[in-house]
């Protein structure tokens, strides 16, 4: 392939360990997109004749359909999609092919490839993102006036609403469509037309592909173009940071299946049994999307790795940046996918979540509250109640449960309307602070996450990525 | 502390090991000034009168002007920043003190004061990468006449401008100041108002004290307002990226130190000798600099690591989230305020980069091109110049020192214009398409940048953060 | 410090940036010890006269007091532990002073420190792994007949005995103690006579500094022994792993705080509560101990990040090596110390866990095998106990609770007898299988264990770490 | 598949999200080898009749024989390697083949299958360290009076031995033997018996089928023994050593390719040239492999955080154990295979070292000792040497080209001797303190490795597993 300088072929070992057609293969609709707008280009500029182009994207199209049709032949010996792509042109459309390296090298080529690639990738995250928001939003709205424990340490804390928990999910999940949508900005940047590293000596146009690739900007460096990777790493971060929220989500989901707190019932699709136990109805799907979080923090770090100390301008190991990539895309897709469906179908059991508010204790702060309302200061009010809640405690008993008298023994300011404050659904009724747990709060919440979705653009009506 | 429940004070071992005041006493400032904005705005709501607000006020400046002169009694016991700030507070403002804890939870006042903090970091780390990459700028200008090897695989590729070279490091600084800023706009967002979780029974208004402290923002759900670290991994991972970019130039700073290259003579002042060995000049900064990358990779992992699976809201290991965030901004501030000086004040040897170039047959893909433009198909250029090469190497001679009669047996069509060709100066000249590293090229990549500079917000003459 | 080739001083910023002093001083025990041992070798050898021996060796005692008694000058300028100590000796000893760098570098000197130093941590752990076992050991034999579920997936799986899950423990932390001990002899390993990278003209003897040092063995290939980091690699692995484990058991003592399990009683002493929620008792040890493993694991990473494509032999980068390991080595040691304290004082509550075993239909896998033995296929057995439970669900009952008759109704082979076989001790007892949760199979492995913690080197009577 | 409790088959999506045969089938031969063990044992305890054991291990091997014709019908929907071959295990042997399931469970099945494939893995790791070992160390041998630069910082030290450098490597891979060795003695121990999680009520022999399995011994506790991955940590820790090691050579395979050292020339077959630039020849084969190294890290990074914070005993995510082992078993197998040719094949230019050498004042240490022991102290010696070096690099000499006259104007104490010092082959032959670069050490060296490869077990003449 690189003519005159060798005496010797590639060793079949060296080979297979350099290889990339096999996994960059799947960058081959890129590849030609992108062949067949630098092509254009060439034709634009005077420095290919239209008669050529033709042929190439003649030759092009065909190259597409056999692929399409699986009738194209993969070679491992030409090491790669561009490599593999342009030979068969060759073949195909004569001289003209070999004409469409012009003013291009591979080293560019790849980047514009890979760029446009993860362009769509994030895409299509983002779509699948919006439909998991519109999930956790949904059933949130559906479930305002469910409480359960909200929890600090794991441990009850106050009572919210189940709305409110989960629309906490969709606010995650918004700044990771902001995170990607900026990323992809940055991602759908043409390197092409940077050649090997140092530009070319051919009057090309870069401007004119990028556009035609719907792309945001052209590279300003031909160096850099070519030894920039931080798109990989950022997407890789931003699918990082996307697979910690659903990991979250998911340890939720497996606590709150276990008895102890019998909180959801899950999709009978969504879960499976066991071989041996016959009483067992596992998370498994919320377990092994947590497990695969994994991955991809360990996709994300190899990233860094690779990149780090590389001198400019492109050096073989960034090869290397696809198969984590790929890698994450088909985690962070199949993930965001599957838990939409999870959100969407997981049933939840109020009653459960109810008694586990009352074993909780979750209205003391509502009396030290109370107390505070009264006069007595915040740090008084806090040591009261705690002695309250021990005394309940001892008595196994809640808070709720104590008579007047019993209660006025901690403090002398508590009276008969003390009941009312220590109603579970009054105390949340009472925290409409904005973005607080209180039913207008989360009213508002809803119309506010309907607004910034109804904002974005070109997502029309009835779009559904799942 | 907390009162009522607990018959045992916490074990010194675990108070040691739990306490947070040893590290998070770094933000006090911001504590201060967030509950400054509290106060103000509980009193705007009429929850505390105005005269308690007053005397709040004097005391959080008290307690700064002791923590400034340095005779705060900073205490383990009190576990944190907020309770020794509280704490001292209560003794110089009496019961007003305790007020301020209203409508407020140490959940929402440690978000909000590391949202502060690292805001303000990024804020210098933003204004620290400009200098870089002013620096980049002006030496780039002051050496775009100045050729040297272009490396692709670390092999002499092309010959490239040593201004473009170091442009292309601009380009990567300003996709981080890019990040840096978008990634501030998210973490410049007020918690303040989620409470423990679940907002408050207070009339509080969370966007006037958002306003007063400079944020771009408010919570919109409070259980994610006080689990959400999402802004600690991203500065993290914001930093990690602009230490893999200062570790490339590091890379190159310690190879072309070596005497195999001798492009740079590295300023006295930031290198070091041996304490056994006369003859080093060592690149200790470049390699300490190398170094440290990695420990802020580590750092982004950890927090990576940490949010991993836990459920909401509040957890105690979120409190790990400060020591690899002040730890990585010591790095990255420190890194790109040494490396700023370094590329300001380091020598480069044109003399031995033009050596390199002709050691290297870099004008081979000159050839190629010449040949190229002669009708011959790429390809068959590319073989042409390579047996070129090859003879050449034999010779133990460069290109150019071939007879026009040697060059011809490789193909008739080279004629007496090919020297021109092959000049490494003209080569670089002819190399003007955007982005490449021919002289206009490279004034009008200046100018481009220029105007992005030009075009910041809040820049202002003279503005210098080294 | 470096003489001749130098005309300017190091910058403040440099210097600050590339000292080591602030944290390797911490290495001055083993650097004198190693000093000592160097210095010896050398009048063994002639190298050096006694006289000037004994000044160094008495120089070095004086040093080691200054530095015990606080009144030594830590200086910054003077970079690192050695040349601050090598400084003060030659002010002590005079001329004598300068020689004990002879046939020494700073490279095999640091390496030797480290290593020293290391070596004794692990030692450490090995200890405190060892109280910790022997914590897990106890509180197993009281424990043997408490039951709780058997957990796969975090669902009730089958009934386990509380002395089998927390001997599961032991063998985790004796698999670390192992772990610690080959790394420990890898580490023991003595570099001392490498000098910068070449070995030395001087004819010193490696060979008994390191029996002095009390090491495993001595340094093979000089390039190799100035150059090696694996020690610090392989110590953080150790750690990190140890730091998975003691997370696993702090995982479970979090979600065992929780109401909804309530299995475990914190003690007052290794908990909080909250400043704003006066019911809670929180379990922040355990939380804080399961963050600071992603601190050691992203320690263990960075150190990983640093080595990776350095050149030989010693790089700069190399300092770099010490805050992780430092920052683990505490993080290791505390961790340890307070989980042993955590695992004797904490309370065990079996009547809820036998009340979470009722809950979860524990003896399903009971029926399914006591069908198994009346000669029903095992998968058919599984079948007919999942139906039994989907109807003693539907019912709101216990499989036990059910009366013949209608268990009859899912197999006519089930009789009288499945009662007995449905007790949760019963069936506990029954899996006497070695390495199983009965009794006998329970107290055999504390006999082993025993056997092994007494067969250990070293470890005498009373001997406790804690 | 786990029947009654269940109304709904799982739904496609979760099924491909939670197979794992597409992977696990590559455990196939270690299941068939576990199972057969299995099925021995129960005859031999009496738990299964001889007849149905004979039926189960022929109705292994035959499906061994349809796998390894690749006749077998995987299916996904059977989700893991188990159920795939007991399924059509029960399909030839009928009824007999469901018995197979007596006494255990998918858990410890999996976990031995594992164990079993890792280890092997660890084997031939092993054997392929010792393949490179002996390739360093024959290189090593026939280059001993080669001399290049030994760089600290990555500038010229000391002269060394090529040999000497070469060694370094084989006493890196030494260690990687041997932590491969210990982690695999670990590995080797069988977790069948333990069941499910808690024994079994069969009177069981777990040590038989270990035994016959040649494993180093059999689980204790039967919890841990189904939730322990630290095998899985650890071998791919081991592994990520031996790629540090081997990215270590590869950066210098890299840089010495690089005109300006030129210190090897790249076997035709194990690089690559340029499709653009004709001069090229690329050092791919060590890019790529250093460029691995960063993904083998990352696999490891993804297990330690897989396994953090699971509770006991068995969870789902764990089955994201086995992809980053599979990954990193090909990247370290094929990278220690191809850098074994790659060290075998590659051509040393002995003349370009010498002449890097002389440009890099490598003898200044030489005269610094040469004062010392004319009695000058260390520090004094340092002193001069550096002037002396600082002297002759502005007149753009080296030091032995200096005439004594001139060196005499730096000490009155340097005579006509000092040229033979100065000498290099005299400064290496002057290193032979044990370990150092002097030739009679380095023979010293090879002996004593060879003398260890001699006494590993089992390693029989011939025996070359590359």
């Amino acid at each position: 392939m690189w003519g005159g300088r060798f005496s010797r072929d590639t060793a079949p070992l060296a080979e297979e360990y350099t290889e990339s057609v096999s996994f960059d293969r799947r960058l081959y609709l890129q590849d030609i997109r992108g062949s067949k707008a630098h092509a254009r280009m060439l034709a634009r500029q005077g420095i290919l004749d239209n008669e050529d182009v033709e042929k190439i994207l003649e030759g092009l199209d065909r190259v597409q359909e056999e692929i399409e049709a699986g009738n194209f032949q993969w070679s491992t010996e030409l090491e790669d999609v561009h490599m593999n792509i342009e030979s068969r042109l060759t073949r195909l459309a004569g001289e003209a092919g070999q004409k469409l390296h012009t003013g291009r090298s591979r080293n560019d080529q790849i980047a514009l490839d890979f760029r446009l690639f993860v362009g769509d990738c994030l895409k299509r995250w983002q779509g699948l993102l919006l439909s998991l928001i519109k999930a956790f939003r949904d059933r949130a709205e559906e479930n305002i006036s469910v409480l359960l424990p909200g929890y600090t340490h794991m441990q009850p804390a106050q009572p919210v609403s189940l709305g409110h928990h989960l629309l906490a999910y969709s606010q995650m999940l918004r700044r990771d469509y902001e995170r990607a949508s900026q990323c992809r900005k940055r991602t759908m940047v043409s390197p092409l037309g940077a050649a090997a590293l140092a530009g070319t000596t051919y009057d090309v146009d870069p401007h004119s592909p990028a556009r035609e690739l719907g792309m945001h900007g052209c590279f300003k460096n031909s160096m850099d173009a070519v030894s920039d990777r931080d798109f990989v790493m950022e997407s890789l971060f931003v699918g990082a940071v996307i697979m910690s929220h659903l990991s979250r989500f998911c340890e939720e989901i497996i606590i709150w299946s276990n008895p102890g707190f019998a909180f959801v019932d899950l999709p009978d699709d969504l879960s499976t049994g066991s071989s041996i136990m016959p009483q067992k109805k596992n998370p498994d799907v919320a377990e092994i999307m947590r497990g695969k979080t994994a991955r991809v923090y360990g996709n994300q770090m190899t990233l860094m790795t690779l990149m780090k100390s590389l001198p400019l301008a492109y050096n073989r190991d960034m090869q290397e940046d696809k198969e984590p990539f790929l890698d994450t895309d088909k985690t962070v897709g199949d993930s965001l996918r599957i838990m939409t469906r999870m959100v969407r179908d997981i049933g939840f059991n109020s009653e459960n979540m109810e008694k586990a508010l009352r074993r909780g204790f979750l209205n003391a702060t509502e009396l030290a509250d109370y107390l505070t309302e009264k006069g007595v200061p915040f740090r008084e009010g806090h040591r009261i109640a705690g002695e309250a809640v021990a005394f309940a405690e001892s008595m196994g008993k809640c808070l709720e449960d104590l008579s007047l008298q019993d209660l006025q023994t901690f403090s002398p300011l508590i009276e008969e309307d003390v009941y009312k404050v220590l109603d579970y659904h009054q105390a949340v009724s009472r925290r409409e602070s904005p973005g607080g747990t209180g039913p207008k709060a989360l009213f508002a919440q809803i119309a506010e996450l309907d607004e910034w979705l109804g904002s974005l653009p070109g997502r029309s009506e009835g779009d559904d990525f799942f």
